[in-house]
C-alpha cells in the first residue's frame, strides 16, 4: 500500500439540520423518547416542522460532523452521502467544502429532496432527532470511490447508514476497498434503537470488519443486549482494536490492547445543545490516531471537541479546534 | 380610536441570514467595510457564498428581529414583509409565526427568491453584512394592511425598506394609517450607509412623521452630517418625542421631553456576534414603552435583550426573553 494522502474519509447520511428550542411537555406530546432519532416521513417531517418552535439550518449528519471537526483539527477528510439537487443540498455542500473536506459524490437529481433532521433541543441542553431521510435512500455502492478509500489512513462510518436500504452495501464495499488496502475501518453505532433496529448486522460487523468502535453507553449496551456497562465493555474488547466508549458527562473510557483508558470530559461553563457531541469527540480520537498520539491524547482531544460543540447550538463546531488542541497544549 | 389589539406591527425587509465566521483579511480582500451592510445582487451573492466559510442558517431582517423579541417578551406583534414562495421563504414563514407573531403578508409567487443576508462574523464578534434583496424589492403599498396598522400601538419601520424601489410608499401609507388612528410611529435608521443613500426622505420623514427614532452614533451622526455625537443628538431632540441612541459597548441614551436617560450596557461573558444587537434593544424599549414603563425602565429591557442576542450566533432570541426580563427584576 502507498502513503495515505487522506486522513480520514467518513460515509454517512447528508443532512441539514433544523434546530429548536422545544420544552418536555412538547416531547411527551409527541410521542418522542428523548435524547434518541426518530425516523420520519416527508409529510411527517413538514407536519412536525409546522408545530415546532423558530429554529436554526445547520449542516449536520454524524458523520458529516465529525469530517467537519477533522477538517478544524487540521486534518484531511473526504465525504461521500447523498444530496439531492437542491437548496438544502446546496446548503450542505457548500458548508462541508468550505470547511475543507472533500466532497464529490453526485447528488441525486431526481427523486427525494435533501434530508432533513428536525431536533428539539430541552433546556438541559439534550437533543432529540426526527430524521426525514430524503435523498440519503439513494447512496448505494457506485457512491463508493475506491480511490477515496483506498488513500484514507481511516473509514469512518456511522451506524445511521443502516437504515437507507442500498447504503449498508456501499457501507461494505467501503470497508472491503479499505481492508484491502491496508487501511482501517472505524464505525459509530449512532443510536440505540438504531443498533436495535440492526443488531445482527451490526454484531456481525463489529465482530469481522470494525477496527476501532464508536459507542456511548446506551449503543453498545442495546449491542450486546445487556444493561451491565462493564460486560458490555468487556464483550466488544474481545472483537475491535480500539473501543471508545462515551458516558456523556462522566467521559468516556477508550479500551486497547487489554488496556482501559479512563478520559475525563472537557469542562463546560453551560451545556447549550449536545447535538454532535459524540460526532466530534469521534473527530478528536480519529484525528489524534492519524497523527500516532497516545490513546489518553487522543481522548483527551475529542473529550476538547465535544465541549466546544456542546457549548452552543449546531453541531458544526463554532471554533477552531486546531487553535482550541494547540492551546490546551494536546498537540 | 378604539383600544389597540396588537403592541408592535414591524414592517420590514424579509431576510433568511447566512451566518459564517471570518477574518479581518477576508474582509478587506473582499472589500467590504466592515460592520455595515452592503448590497449586492443574485450574482454577487451566489459568488460570495463560494468563498465564504461554513454557515448556519438562520431567519433575519431587522424589524423581523426586533418582532421576535417583542414575541419573546410576551408582547403581541404583526409583521409585513415580502417573500417568495420558496423554500426560504417558508423557513422564514414559519420562524416568525412559530415564535407568535401574526405574518400575513402574501409570498411572491414570481420573480427573484427570497431575500439572503450573507453575515460575517469576525473574531471580536462584530458583524458585516451582504444583502441580497430578492424578492423585498417587491413590497409594496398594496401589501399594508390598514386593519394592522390602525390597531397596532406602535408601527415599526426599519431604514433598510428604502432600499427596495417601492417600500418607501409602503412606509409613508403605513404612517400615515397610524397616525390617523392615533397610533405612534418608530423607525429604525438601520445602517450608516443607507441613512447616506436616503438622507433628505430620512430627515424629511423624521421632522414629520416619527415619534420615536432608534438610531446608533454612526447614523445618527449620518443623518446630520456631523462628527459629533452631542450635536447630532441636539438636532434629532427637536424632532422626536423619544430618541434611544445606542453607543455599543458604552450603553445607549434615550432622549425625550428634554431630559437625558443614560442607559448602561447589560454584562456579557463574551461577545459572539454583534448580528441584531440593536434590533434587539429596540424590542426591548418599544416593549417596555407599549407597558407604560419609565424610560429607564424601557433601555434597561432594551440592554438585556441585546445582551442576550450577542452572546450567541444569529440575530433571534434562543432564551426565552420575558423569563430574563422578570429575573432582572425589570417587570
Amino acid at each position: 500500500m502507498g502513503a495515505a494522502t487522506i486522513d480520514v474519509a467518513g460515509i454517512g447520511n447528508a443532512i441539514v439540520d433544523v434546530i429548536a428550542h422545544a420544552d418536555e411537555a412538547f416531547l411527551s406530546a409527541e410521542g418522542f423518547a428523548k435524547g434518541a432519532m426518530t425516523l420520519i416521513d416527508a409529510a411527517g417531517a413538514d407536519a412536525l416542522y409546522g408545530r415546532m418552535g423558530p429554529g436554526i439550518e445547520s449542516s449536520g449528519g454524524s458523520a458529516g460532523n465529525t469530517m467537519a471537526g477533522i477538517a478544524s483539527l487540521g486534518g484531511t477528510g473526504a465525504y461521500i452521502g447523498k444530496v439531492r439537487d437542491d437548496g438544502l443540498g446546496h446548503v450542505f455542500r457548500h458548508d462541508i467544502t468550505a470547511i475543507g473536506v472533500k466532497f464529490h459524490t453526485p447528488p441525486a437529481s431526481a427523486g427525494p429532496g435533501t434530508a432533513r433532521c428536525l431536533i428539539l433541543v430541552t433546556a438541559d441542553g439534550q437533543r432529540t432527532m426526527c430524521t426525514y431521510l430524503g435523498a440519503c435512500v439513494d447512496l448505494g455502492p457506485e457512491d463508493i470511490d475506491p480511490e477515496v478509500i483506498g488513500a484514507a489512513q481511516i473509514t469512518y462510518l456511522e451506524g445511521y447508514l443502516f437504515d437507507p436500504p442500498r447504503a449498508q452495501e456501499a457501507f461494505r464495499k467501503a470497508a472491503g476497498i479499505a481492508h484491502a488496502a491496508g487501511r482501517q475501518v472505524a464505525l459509530s453505532l449512532s443510536d440505540p434503537f438504531c443498533v436495535g433496529r440492526h443488531r445482527d448486522e451490526f454484531r456481525e460487523l463489529v465482530a469481522g470488519e470494525v477496527d476501532i468502535l464508536f459507542a456511548n453507553e446506551a449503543e453498545i449496551c442495546s449491542l450486546y443486549e445487556t444493561d451491565d456497562f462493564d460486560q458490555a465493555a468487556a464483550a466488544v474488547r474481545r472483537h475491535v482494536k480500539i473501543a471508545a466508549l462515551t458516558r456523556s458527562a462522566a467521559g468516556s473510557v477508550i479500551l486497547a490492547d487489554g488496556a482501559t483508558h479512563d478520559i475525563a470530559a472537557a469542562p463546560v461553563a453551560r451545556v447549550v445543545d449536545t447535538t454532535g457531541a459524540g460526532d466530534l469527540y469521534a473527530a478528536g480520537v480519529l484525528f489524534g490516531l492519524t497523527r500516532g498520539l497516545a490513546l489518553p491524547t487522543c481522548g483527551a482531544i475529542g473529550s476538547l471537541c465535544a465541549a466546544e460543540i456542546i457549548s452552543h447550538v449546531g453541531a458544526r463546531p463554532e471554533a477552531a479546534l486546531d487553535k482550541l488542541v494547540a492551546s490546551a497544549g494536546l498537540v
